[in-house]
Parts: structure tokens; C-alpha cells; sequence
């Protein structure tokens, strides 16, 4: 098993940053446009990403949320590398920064999709810094593009 | 064992960023400003870094360099979790673009400080990206800043 994991602050409070990764428009602000479903737990998140070879997106179960200290998921709908795979959001405050410790976990095998989902995690968790300092983030179809597989 | 992995594809030949992986000047323009040393297989590199916590930087070893093919280095100096750490960057042309697989290897420990490695390493990577296809990166001090640990 190996996993993705980052570290980033953001000058918010973690109740700011809470609701940026349990409510519709929060994650519809710095991941993906095409945010839809249910986000409180239990239910299941359906994101998507215009342009994205099929199945285009995830389907994501939320299987906690403690407000302003954790929010955990489980991908229940997606690409096969992802399915049963687990993320999770932990928040903490350090120096007036709220951090992020952020896990993807629970991949099978180390491949090229995987290096390209770890950049690209990194670059939608700057958008949510960005989201929560600053009122607008970078959420797909307006993510940087970083290769090929955009 | 733990490793950070990522996947980057710039618009530029693997020659041109084997450059950028191999020459003084090409590691200053994405990486540190503050790069010296020798940058030939066996030859150790100084990396530095501003206002960094002691020891400041990174002084790494080059264990091979085929040309457009692949860069592998050694950590021989710096924090304690990264001694004898393992970085490679490997470099396959597709669609256009020069892929560049990205691992930093054998981390003892998957503590806060490798979370906070591996999202720097994704700025610094679109930080080369950005290098080899418009002629300037953003080297540390001028770096992409993430956190309170900068």
C-alpha cells in the first residue's frame, strides 16, 4: 500500500477551512465546478471534471466529519485505482495558520496515475488555501494544468 | 518505506531538462538561487536555502546522469530525515510533452515534515515546468510559500 500526502496552511480558521470540505459550494470552490450530492456524513459526493475521459469524476462517501478538526472520505465511484481508496482531511492550529495534514490512502500500486493524482492534489489544496484566504479559488475546469493528462 | 511521488509534463525536449537537472544554472532556476558545487555523476551539490532552520539546505550526491533519460541522486547532507534519502527523475516523451517521473525514496517516517516535503516538491516540479517552457522559474527565496514551515 502506499500513499499521497501534503501539508498546507492556510491563514483561516479551521471552521472556515471545515466548511470549504463539507458543503457544496466549499469544495464546488477549489476542486471542482461540477460539485453535486449529498456532503453530510453518509452521503455520497458526486464530482466531475469536464473533459475528463469517463468515468470523468468520483463518487465519494463521507465517512466522517468532526466540525473544524476532521473530515474523512471513501471513494466509492471512480477511475478503478481509486475505488475503496481513503482520504482524509486533518486540521490543527500552528502559528495562526490553520494546517492541513491531508492523506490519500490505500492505493494498490505505485503507477504513473498515482504520481499524477499526489501533483495534482497539491495543486487543488493551494486552490483551497487560496479559496479559503482570499474568497476565490482554482477549481477544475480552471485548475493548472500540469501535463498531458492536464 | 515511504515515498513521495509525483508527475509533471513540460512543453520542451528531455535534453532541455536534463539541463535544468544537471548544470548549476539549470538547479538555480528552479529549485534555490543558492546551488553550488559539482553537478557531474559523483560530484555533491550544495542546495541552500534562505532563512531556513539550520542546516539550511541540502547537500546531495549525483549517483547518475544519462542524458534525456534520467537524473538520480543521493541526499549526503541536510535534516535528519532526509540523509540517505533517494531522489530520481525520470524523463519519457509523450504526446508532445516530456514526462517527468518524480520520486523521492525511502523516507523512515511519514511524519508532518514528509507531508510538508511532498507539496513543496510539487511547486518546486511546476517550478522546473514553468523553467524549461518560459525561460524563468520561481527558485527558492522566491518559492511558492505553503505554510507557517514557508
Amino acid at each position: 500500500m502506499v500513499d499521497i500526502l501534503h501539508r498546507v496552511g492556510a491563514l483561516a480558521t479551521p471552521d472556515k477551512i471545515f466548511g470549504a470540505l463539507t458543503t457544496l459550494d466549499g469544495l464546488a470552490g477549489w476542486w471542482t465546478k461540477d460539485t453535486k450530492g449529498d456532503p453530510a456524513p453518509g452521503g455520497v459526493i458526486e464530482f466531475r471534471f469536464e473533459g475528463a475521459p469517463p468515468p470523468a469524476g468520483f463518487d465519494i462517501r463521507v465517512l466522517d466529519a468532526e466540525p473544524g478538526r476532521r473530515v474523512g472520505w471513501q471513494v466509492v465511484g471512480g477511475p478503478d485505482e481509486w475505488i475503496d481508496t481513503k482520504i482524509n482531511f486533518d486540521l490543527a492550529e500552528e502559528d495562526g495558520f490553520t494546517i492541513i495534514l491531508f492523506s490519500h490512502t490505500d492505493w494498490r500500486e505505485a503507477g504513473p496515475f498515482m504520481h499524477h493524482c499526489s501533483t495534482k492534489w497539491a495543486t487543488f489544496l493551494l486552490s483551497l488555501k487560496q479559496l479559503v484566504e482570499t474568497g476565490s479559488g482554482e477549481p477544475a475546469p480552471h485548475d493548472i494544468k500540469i501535463s498531458n493528462w492536464h
